[in-house]
């Protein structure tokens, strides 16, 4: 059958223009490059594509993006993809050239990531990370990607524990409680493609600004171990996002001060039922000028 | 227009029986009586709706179960329902009125509960609650009621407690720190129609088994306050069930023993990205005689 | 007990600013003013708050948020908020009162809201929605309300319909089938105190908009009724929010040009498992310029 | 450090035995065999184990669960699980191993699973279900493994298309429209270690009892073909639920009559914000009895 049917291309007088249009919630599983950590070379990935709609045209065509996401599985197959960010830039490059229509095209790209680590005590864990893939690109013009991760790691409270200290007159001894809670950490970076940044490294990063990183097994000395590192080092979610921000800065004297980057760190509070929040968004060239 | 179309009515040579049939997500604002901690009459309820279907009848009358929900909740405007279980069984009896090919019916119905609660140092707090009431009802047979409440709180770990304690030298002295977390606990009660409990005792017995009940707003006091009683009452998963098991029993010896109940911990483990559970299903009866 | 802990107030000699310090999914009952399609005059609203954070201070006052959203719920019972936009407005300026280290404020704020409908054949139901009221404020500077819905519908697709009727030979024939499933459709406008729009009519706009509203009780006339009108009626989800566009123009020629507005369109589409989307964000000014 | 702190062991003179005690939401990537449809070796499986607790021991070693999973997960590197419900087996048996204090054990195991599958009209399509694997063991007792497959399919309703034919006086003639929508179909069946069944035979068994099953990609001729087929062949939930126990007696001739099954389907209805729900639990011996 051929496409009689073209109610996509039909022109309209009185259209508007669509800043994106695409599909959702699509499931791929993409073979990555292996490296020594890496447990699973294939990402399942969670994927939304977009491109843009010019006033006139009536329905972008949808099932060109399945398509294009079919062919990146297909050649990832032969050619490992070498992160998720590249994935994602290679997606948007695809989608201007299948959707001639469109001058702008989005990528966002999810995936569960597991990682060898070790416990205080050396033992060897699995912990499992988000990573996130981002590209934009706008035809003619600059391709940029983003690469980040979401980090599950271990807060203390500073502030309570000071009081606590006041309170039974033991500041200062060791051992003073607080609380404590999961905290959840997501880092993003978008920079364009002479600029770059490892995932894991960005993992590394995030794992030492917390209060303490989590782990999947705990026997009692590397529990114990855990709960007095992270109470030696009580953190606000502020210090969670400041102390991200300065690692950044001192990792990558490199990177361009265009580079963009969200810090988010939110604490899922075990004194609250709600959650503490905090978040900066800036430039590389910001943070770098006023430190 | 009559009905013409009896495609549900339609007889089936080669039918199975089906256990339930019917609408789920259905979302409704229902009028409750009030009393003195409520802060909102209305209870905005989230309703799932089933009745059974015997083999030869191919589809069961799904618009019924909605029009049953809109009476209910035009009843209630006039005549609040005495609780969320209450409103289960009305649904229940109604259902089966208006299915009258089927035998069972079967409703669950839960709502977020604002309820006022103070701090360790007596300042006032509005904190947030589930409740859960469910019915069960077999035609000529008995009506079934649950009445649950899912309530958020904290736990501090007994056994990092205690090898921080060993490994620091500070035990038995004040202030041993350990990891603590939010931990939601789900009470159940399911009786006949002659036994009765209420929801408001099932959150104070929820909220003193925990470590310690969690607030909405705590000054440092009240936040100091809070840390320490957490850490002088450390409760594993098991312990929350347990106390719980056992106020139960003490709180109401007047029920019958085939009371059936289950009571669920959860900690959200503040050293770990997984969760901590315990579970207990019984019977009054049983608990009676086993402890 | 006086505030000796001050860890919050620290100074920092190598901080960095934060864009914002806050609390997330703090839930608040607010009673609003009635009106006669009105079911529940309190909202369970779901609230996330923020505030700055100057480079040279380490902690935000974050129980000072919970005071204030503490105060605009007591004061709401006395003097009801005109709605859900004008209540996080209300916050936003509390937060900055408060907050005196910070500079800029902002509200997200959720919550459930029923309001009587009528099917095709003039039945009554209850339908439910969702609110969405957001304010920023900057101290000294503009205080910028958003009011926003997001509301559940119908599509059908027109490509599928047309491609049916070339392939059954039944073009423009009656009752062409399609595809059709749920559309969630999402609409923010964004503006200053001196302008203002109505939630409710925001909810008409894009129920119009729709293949066909959704119902909560539908008996058979009215389910032919909704599938035939859906059917006469078929929808994109760029033609969703094209005639969402077009309809606000139309609706409020008093507003400024610089509302900025978002609409998003998300189908559930019942012929994949992942979903089709489109979206625009603009001003009014870019829309009523290049229609 | 050897074991000092005990408090897991502790005993307790008035404790109540607990049903199940574990931990919820373990994420491991496990390897499983090769086969020709296979386009993931690695399932990034989620687990949730428990044992039993007597009423005499305070705690159960949590950590003892995560040693068992991480030993699993390492042997499956050597040598691929056969299965996913094998691997819940596997599981069991290590955890009454571990935990010589418990009589029972249970594990509960999900995981995305991608596989190959061909629209109507022969192009390759890569479709994503939900696998399930359970196991239940009693310590000197049987031990029971469910299988369990969740697929998304697309349901069209059979009173609607009739109602509309009446209403537009087309009944009988072809491509009388109708409401469809996706439709999430469960299937789990549980038994001894003597019968088995395939995860994908039952995706087979349910993609052929739904209206249609669903794809990726569907070019135009695929799109028409899905939504022709789809309302050749309406049905209800009720029908969705009975097609597959049909299929299910036809297809295990061999099976035990006591191998127990749940079947329930669940339509994300296009006319309504609620979903339409059925559902039967019931035996292969019952159903073979009462067809």
């Amino acid at each position: 059958m051929t496409n009689r049917c073209d109610v996509q291309n039909r022109k309209l007088d009185t259209g508007f223009r669509l800043t994106k249009v695409g599909v959702t919630g699509v499931k791929k599983p993409v073979r990555i490059k292996r490296d020594e950590n890496l447990v699973n070379d294939i990402l399942n990935c969670t994927i939304d594509v977009f491109v843009d709609l010019p006033a006139e045209q009536r329905g972008s065509h949808l099932s060109r993006n399945l398509e294009v996401l079919r062919e990146i599985v297909d050649e990832s197959v032969e050619r490992p993809v070498a992160g998720i960010e590249t994935l994602a830039a290679d997606i948007c490059r695809k989608l201007l050239n299948r959707h001639d229509y469109a001058d702008t095209a989005e990528v966002v790209l999810t995936a569960e990531y597991f990682r060898k680590s070790r416990t205080p005590n050396g033992r060897e864990t699995l912990e499992l990370y988000t990573l996130i893939g981002e590209s934009t690109a706008v035809r003619g013009g600059p391709l940029m990607r983003t690469i980040g991760v979401k980090v599950i790691g271990m807060t203390a409270c500073p502030c309570a524990q000071e009081t606590v200290g006041d309170v039974l007159d033991c500041k200062g001894k060791v051992a003073v409680m607080s609380h404590n809670q999961r905290n959840i950490c997501t880092v993003s970076m978008t920079m364009g493609e002479t600029d770059n940044v490892e995932a894991n490294d960005l993992i590394s990063i995030v794992e030492s600004s917390f209060s303490s990183p989590t782990y999947e097994i705990l026997k009692r000395d590397d529990e114990a171990a855990v709960v007095i590192n992270a109470h030696n080092n009580p953190k606000f979610v502020e210090d969670v996002v400041r102390d991200v921000l300065k690692r950044i800065v001192d990792r990558y004297p490199g990177l361009h001060d265009d580079v963009r980057l969200t810090v988010r760190s939110e604490s899922e509070e075990s004194i609250h039922k709600h959650n503490a929040f905090a978040e900066r968004r800036t430039t590389l060239g910001d943070l770098r000028m006023h430190r």
